[in-house]
């Protein structure tokens, strides 16, 4: 074991696109831990649209990432001491800890998975906050039924691979748009979309959508905001239930976007707009946690990952991710 | 009785604002009825904001009105002649009738009220489609509770003053806006709201807001959209409700107009928007009716009307609704 903790800091605070001037590489020191307190060497951590809000200087449902500071993620990590009762050496852990090597924590946030199940790097992806976010979305917040026709933006991506998967599993007809040929190809004949579409080669989204859901959209699980989402609204049905998780299409602007035109379609339709936060539901964590072990299992539900080696990767795979250049969960191996 | 029926039909479809050219008043017969029919002579109508939407030639919840056809509106009469066994002479109807002095109708959509309890026009406000949308809102659709703060925008309309008041009674902390000191006066000192201001004149919405609801507010009912509701959203509370109810401010717009910015908020705050039209309800709609009828009974209820006096008057008297001109529910007395 090395003595050095490589460590990512934020260096300044993006206006507009991440670069890669925001972020430091430094070199740290391998934490002391104290009682009650244990010590991770850090496997593989993941990079997330959220992360993006957490760059500004705004007060939000998570507080904003300090200049100077070692930036957090989840993480999956293995604890190699441990001054904590619940946990002892050799234990796997997943929770939000640093971009770096070795991390002190006092395991109050942190869960213990499994190992020899699945890739422990799935407890960042789909088997955690984004699977559990695709999930308690389509359930709990739109109680998609079977027969719906569900919308997924950003359907290639973490969460809403995992989303559309969801839906197919509950017998309802799915629909996804994503940034490339390459993804509508992987939505359709590999996680068995119904239908899917590039949006950035279609021409008019709204039309691109009436014609490929002739019925309508009963539920849409927003990922993207922006002119997707003004499609996706134009196109739902009487009744519609819109999952508002996220607007990755807005992340990078300098100024608040207007939002959608057209919103008296909200009332004309009768449509329920929620948003919801992953954290707002932690019942159906294990709830889905124990099904989706079931489907991967089964080959119901497929998972991919786009991977990147080494720490010092993190910003690149961050800003790559934010562009939408990879295909499934963006994850960096650290050790 | 004379021969003549005195019909407002539409002229031409307005482009932006109405005008006075969109409407013409025309001389028209009185109509014969047949087997299963009734004929009314017309003693009050309504002008409702939702018209406005009905002079565009778009498909909505609710079909375009039709060039050189008589308008329609929400009309209380009296029934003059019957030929369906439903309905006898000189019973008081409620329903969706012409600008005209008489109307012909198979009475299916028509309600029969008893004349003697309220003011007749009360059908058409307090009682009526409005004081339907305010109860059914602010109940079934955000599920205001007491001691939520409660937001309403064009508050002394006809529907913004009921849903200030019914909040006021369910033991909501109710907070309005409105376009004029006097209608501002009304609203604090008659109808019993907590606070309110002129948005006109007030500077920055937001911060007005922000200053006079310094908890956030918890459920919006949402009559205007645009920039007030842009102000509203800033404002609310983790998981506060909007009931969406209308948007006065863009059905003058010639285009449609962006919605608000900072649409992102709806998720960290974890917001429901949920539109709901009247329709949808009818359950709920004897409930408030005989709930309404007490509160107005004993005082807690209040309600203040603004007549035109003939049909003649029915264009302005809509022209000048659409533009903030009336405190309390518009009415035209037709005979």
């Amino acid at each position: 074991m090395s003595d050095i903790n490589h460590q990512i800091i934020l260096n300044s605070r993006p206006v507009g696109w991440v670069t890669p001037e925001n972020f430091k590489l430094v070199e740290g020191t391998i934490p002391e831990i104290g009682d009650g307190e244990i010590l991770t060497r850090n496997l593989y951590m993941s990079v997330d649209p959220y992360m993006r809000g957490r760059m500004n200087d705004v007060k939000s449902y998570v507080p904003p990432f300090k200049i100077g500071k070692v930036l957090e993620a989840g993480v999956v990590g293995e604890v190699i001491k441990s001054r904590n009762p619940k946990f002892k050496e050799g234990d796997v852990v997943v929770g939000n800890l640093g971009w770096e090597n070795y991390s002190k924590s006092n395991g109050a946030e942190l869960l213990t998975v499994q190992r020899g199940v699945v890739p422990l790097s799935y407890y960042l992806g789909v088997l955690g906050m984004p699977g559990m976010t695709a999930y308690a979305g389509l359930t709990y917040v739109t109680n998609a039924q079977p027969g719906d026709v569900v919308f997924v933006s950003a359907a290639a991506g973490a969460v809403g691979s995992v989303v559309g998967q969801i839906a197919k599993i509950m017998g309802c007809e799915v629909v996804g748009c994503a940034s490339s040929d390459e993804k509508v190809d992987y939505l359709i004949n590999e996680l068995g979309f119904d239908r899917a579409f590039n949006y950035k080669t279609c021409g008019s989204i709204a039309k691109k959508i009436a014609e490929i859901c002739p019925k309508g959209i009963d539920v849409n699980f927003e990922n993207v905001g922006g002119e997707i989402m003004e499609a996706v609204l134009w196109n739902m049905r009487d009744f519609g239930r819109m999952a508002m998780c996220g607007m990755i299409a807005d992340y990078n602007n300098k100024k608040m976007a207007p939002g959608p035109r057209g919103m008296m379609i909200i009332i004309a339709r009768r449509l329920k707009l929620q948003g919801f936060l992953i954290y707002d539901n932690p019942a159906c964590n294990a709830e889905f946690i124990q099904k989706a072990t079931g489907w991967l299992a089964e080959g119901k539900l497929k998972y991919r990952e786009t991977v990147a080696e080494g720490l010092e990767n993190a910003p690149a795979a961050f800003i790559g991710m934010l562009k939408g250049e990879n295909i499934g969960k963006q994850i960096v191996k650290i050790a």
